[in-house]
């Protein structure tokens, strides 16, 4: 646990009153599960998704788009190409797959940060890609620089968030062939959290692993994974040049890739459970093996964002029972693979931090502790589907990544877990509350919120009888307010600076 | 599943208007899981929690107040009789457990709505208890029996709710000694589905089994169970008068009881979750071996209400990482005893129905799905700590109850499932929506909400931006509307309601 707690100035009663009102920026260290995990599949059904999904790969096979390379790295390594088609003989891309690593640690620039994906971890990534902000006073608006700082600022204040994500929201004020700059620099300067890189150009990857090397030391970034960055799937069967180009450049300077086939399923991939999980498994095959034939031993990660389409509008769904289903499969075939994975968060598609946001995220977020999800992006500001980042929802959201932290621990049963003596002191018809038990361990014995309401109803009610998205946007304003820039290497600071400017210099703005 | 769709009169074009928008009273059946259950403690860890339990009963013992004949009962049985405390040895109260039945059916008077309570089944039952009300238009108030029918006629027209309940709010204009007639007359006439009995007095769970013999007739009354009922233990260890005379009627009569034990955790019981379940399982077993010293056989359930305190404000709470782990466990336990298992709910604190009363009941709603409970009580409409019963929670946790069930489903790998001609068909870069498998499954691929907003932003934006308790309040006047009153004979109606006015006039009105 990294504790960095600032206090104001002041002394008696205002250092006092100064401690109790201190700012922290304690992070959690992330999860180590010491829970068992939840397998929805026997054995016999995942044989057949297993053997299904090599079929595909085998008979149907999948393309690789506008990429000459690719193909001839498959026709190498013994598949069978025609036109842009690959299609891989039975086992092969398993096979392939065996020099990814089961674990890896993805450095921060605070080494206390440090997180470690694979195994029975879980860190938790905010949100990723949404146009749009959302927040009570402003309400739904296109996403500027500025909004994305807040939201980096969020994370970094977050006591259970691990990790500051990529994409927080699109910054659409900034030409798009240069707001990875402006996204990675933030990052980088405005938290000491692990961060993403860009995947919109195989350039923009390069700028990314080049502004690592600014910031960690050229020597440090060929040396280990300083990015987790996301290369979704075409679904079905579908890698496109664009995310094949960020992942070479990526796989070659060994940096993580998530390979994460992007599935509305009934649209994107069939109507049922197990032909989903069939596709995502081919996919992930697919684009798991195309890393390794990059860089064998390059860090991975077993991707699947899947959600349903509500087939009497046309919209994606979240927080449905066949995602959890299809979240608990994947996670078991993952495991099968040796892979960390990747899935869930806190998925709705609610337009409002309301009650069915909350069911709909809460249903995800279960189903991803217990399905075994290692790297859990959108664990907190997603809404609308993922149009839009909710400043409030960031911060209830974020408080909730505490109960699953609390959930991960587990249940001890040791002496003073068992509590023996206090049932005996206490004995029929007492209370506990003054016990010598409790007052030796209520203080750490409970997760508590930070933002919900606890209070009486007189005083609620007194209060203004405030709903959850008022209390979170208070909370919002006061950690915004709070906010303390991680101390930076000035020299690596400006380096960084002039790297940006230099590279906007050297091209046009583009829009689209 | 049961179905009676009612349609509105009319031809042509107006006859598919009604038929798209026809009342459905459908009831779908309880669900028997598909899927495997959760399990947190290992065997070593419940091996040390019942050794313990067996300690307490033997040393500490329980409280069993102002009831001699329990007394005789338990000293006769074997156990160490001192004042009002009974010490029982170790082994004797689950030995006693055993002649439990590990599953029973509850009659409903429509045989359809029967439910089976034990093994791989679950039961949804509404909220119970609360003294006030809620909804958009009034707020918070005292509840009435006007609120009471509402609720009854909500239950009913819930098609993933299977029980009627009990107290679903406290009809706080009837006399408290008279009200229980009016509350089961409500269940008994409004609605088919299966109900509780009352349990605040032994001459009211007798009022209750007799007018269940007017409703289901003498015999069969005493030859199936046609009530299961609510009582709680005053924990810690303290069996009072009120409730154990209720289980001495109900158990006498052959009728169900849920052996509870209501603990605010950290005030009365242990502030640890190990210490918390053996303080359960201790006050489990004395509660149900009691119930087999009445009646050998009677049908109970294994019953865990537990939250916790929040240690700064005192406020119990509720969906929190420690009372899942204690759902887990618990229900570990009551299968270890091979006994129905009630827990759970949609459990919340929050004082409106927002985001934070859907976090916390999703927790709660997903713990005990995964967790085996059979019979789940508080399943929706539970507000404010279980101080207030909402209308638009009400609505909003039973359309949750879906994905419960869906979720429950488990995953299909049938030939069909496995969808692999669809795969084939499709191709990489194609898409599902017209494939011939998406055609044949998809309007029942997909669970779909029957309250929560699913549409494009701009209709959403137009129709006035509303939340998740907006469109409830909607649909709960619309079900209210809708409501039609499920048949029954009127030589019943009449003899119900004469039973209920010559008890009423038998006694004068009590308000405390």
């Amino acid at each position: 646990m990294a504790e960095a707690t600032t206090r104001r100035r002041g002394g008696g009663g205002a250092a006092r009153r100064a401690e109790r009102t201190a700012v922290s920026i304690e992070t959690a260290k992330f999860i180590e599960r010491n829970i068992p995990l939840y397998e929805v599949l026997n054995d016999e059904a995942l044989e057949v998704i297993e053997a299904n999904a090599e079929t595909i790969l085998e008979e149907v096979g999948v393309n690789f788009v506008d990429n000459p390379v690719a193909l001839d790295r498959w026709r190498e390594a013994g598949a069978d190409i025609d036109g842009e088609r690959v299609r891989i003989p039975r086992g092969l891309a398993r096979k392939l797959c065996s020099t990814a690593p089961s674990r890896y640690t993805q450095h921060a620039r605070n080494p206390e940060r440090n997180v470690e994906i694979g195994g029975n971890t879980l860190v938790f990534a905010p949100v990723y890609g949404p146009p749009f902000v959302r927040d009570m006073e402003g309400g739904r608006r296109y996403a500027t620089m500025d909004d994305f700082k807040k939201f980096v600022k969020l994370g970094y204040m977050s006591k259970w968030l691990h990790h500051s994500g990529g994409t927080v929201c699109e910054p659409t004020d900034v030409p798009v062939n240069k707001r990875h700059l402006d996204m990675l620099q933030a990052h980088m300067t405005l938290s000491d959290k692990p961060f993403m890189g860009s995947v919109t150009e195989a350039s923009r990857a390069q700028d990314s692993v080049e502004m690592c090397e600014i910031l960690f030391g050229k020597d440090f970034v060929q040396e280990n994974t300083v990015m987790t960055s996301l290369i979704n799937v075409n679904s079905p069967m579908t890698f496109d040049d664009v995310m094949m180009g960020s992942l070479e450049v990526y796989a070659k300077n060994n940096q993580a890739c998530i390979i994460s086939p992007f599935i509305v399923g009934g649209a994107m991939a069939p109507v049922s459970v197990a032909g989903t999980l069939t596709q995502v498994l081919a996919e992930v095959l697919a684009g798991i093996a195309y890393s390794q034939l990059i860089r064998p031993g390059a860090p991975v990660i077993f991707g699947a964002f899947v959600t349903s389409i509500d087939m009497n509008s046309g919209a994606p769904t979240f927080g449905t029972p066949e995602a959890s289903h299809i979240l608990y499969g994947a996670g078991q075939l993952a495991r099968r693979m040796g892979l960390p994975f990747r899935s869930g968060g806190g998925l709705c598609g609610s337009k409002l931090p309301d009650a069915q946001s909350a069911y709909e995220t809460a249903h995800t977020h279960n189903a991803a502790l217990l399905g075994g999800v290692n790297f859990m992006l959108h664990s907190c500001g997603w809404l609308e589907g993922g149009l839009v980042s909710s400043f409030e929802k960031f911060v209830l959201d974020a408080d909730q990544l505490g109960v699953l932290h609390h959930i991960a621990r587990g249940i001890s049963v040791d002496e003073n877990a068992q509590a023996m003596d206090a049932i005996r002191e206490v004995g029929p018809g007492g209370h506990y509350l003054g016990c010598a038990h409790t007052q030796a361990n209520f203080k750490n014995a409970f997760w508590r919120t930070n933002v919900f309401d606890y209070k009486p109803f007189e005083t609620w009610s007194e209060e203004g009888e405030r709903d959850s998205m008022t209390l979170a946007n208070i909370k919002v304003k006061e950690m915004l307010a709070n906010y303390q820039q991680p101390a930076l290497d000035p020299a690596i600071a400006e380096a960084l600076e002039s790297y940006v400017a230099n590279k906007k210099a050297s091209m046009p703005d583009a829009f689209s």
